[in-house]
């Protein structure tokens, strides 16, 4: 369980937490509250006193690291994202884009989720409070996604050089739309569909699993 | 000008009416209004009763044909999306669909739309004032732009029976995404992008224009 030392500082590494250690259990805490929180309340209720009573922790613990709610929500998405939704690694890029949709297809039918994406999609992009926070959520997202098509480019489903945000953006962008504008149903079809031409749109080889 | 009679009757026919009589003056009477309230003063500020007197009409002419702020603000988008841009018709798919996204690209960037936008992605679905606007909003320009993917099978760039809707959502989706939630740019490597993998993701055959 112990990380060489080097490897949490090595230059334009990722800062990691030990798994288990203090920081990273306030960090649990802190989100499963605020998830609870936007759960029960909603998002403009949301209140960093809330969540650090919740938490068990010190409001100035929860305004260190999270300055803003919209830095709460973003985290607690992401949170949700990654607890319930490791990136699927099923062997196929086609199994991956299937899993990965399907999960997203899944939480944002959870009313806290769904919640939160509309009122992210309300604030414009100069929205300074929202905009660290958005952009941080959508990175993480992405760039844990984007895993997917770079296997597939190791396997030799994808060509090289595949842009990964441009793949995850096809296969997801569909399903946003109509949950936020169109209102259209998020069914099997969508899921087929979206899998089905996102494959042909960057010309994915067949490949059995 | 005149129109055969039959045509407006029709069964199963759209009722039209005369370009030029008083209820279509009407009608753009109050959908420049209701753009210009848009424009000015924003969605949540929008009220049958300024917009009224803005058109120099009566409230009950407005509320019959719009009977909410939704309905006149999805009303007022449809109004701005075909005055200034009619269906393309270039001669072939891939100039459609870059013709189609260039002028939603350019369409959303207006303060009043974005506006609009974002006000709708902020309303659940559930939200019975707003769906019917929202439903009939996204229909009317489903509709228009199928004719796109219509004349490129009357053409042979794509297959008999290729879904009109799942064309135009696929390239426009991306886009609308960008400017609800990611806050990527909506610029040409988009929009060259989103029409390449519409064009590959439904087999659409090449043809020279």
């Amino acid at each position: 369980m112990t990380r060489p030392k080097n490897e949490t500082v090595s230059p334009g590494a990722t800062v990691r937490t030990r798994p288990g250690g203090r920081s990273e259990r306030v960090r649990i805490a802190v989100m499963d509250a605020a998830v609870n929180q936007l759960a029960t309340h909603g998002y403009n209720a949301l209140s960093i006193a809330n969540v650090a009573r919740e938490a068990g922790v010190a409001e100035t613990t929860v305004y260190r690291r999270w300055p803003t709610p919209a830095d709460l929500a973003g985290g607690a998405v992401a949170h949700l994202a990654q607890t319930d939704n490791p990136v699927p690694d099923t062997g196929t890029l086609e199994g991956d884009l299937r899993t990965l949709l399907s999960q997203i297809i899944k939480l944002v039918h959870r009313p806290e989720v769904e919640r939160i994406l509309r009122a992210a999609a309300a604030l414009d992009g100069g929205n300074a409070m929202s905009a660290h926070a958005r952009e941080s959520f959508w990175r993480t997202r992405f760039t844990g996604a984007g895993r997917i098509v770079e296997r597939a480019v190791e396997r030799g489903e994808l060509a090289a050089g595949t842009d990964p945000d441009a793949v995850i953006e096809l296969l997801v962008a569909p399903a946003y739309m109509r949950l936020l504008l169109t209102n259209r149903p998020l069914d099997d079809e969508l899921l087929d569909g979206s899998v089905r031409r996102t494959l042909k749109a960057f010309d994915a080889a067949q490949k059995s699993a």
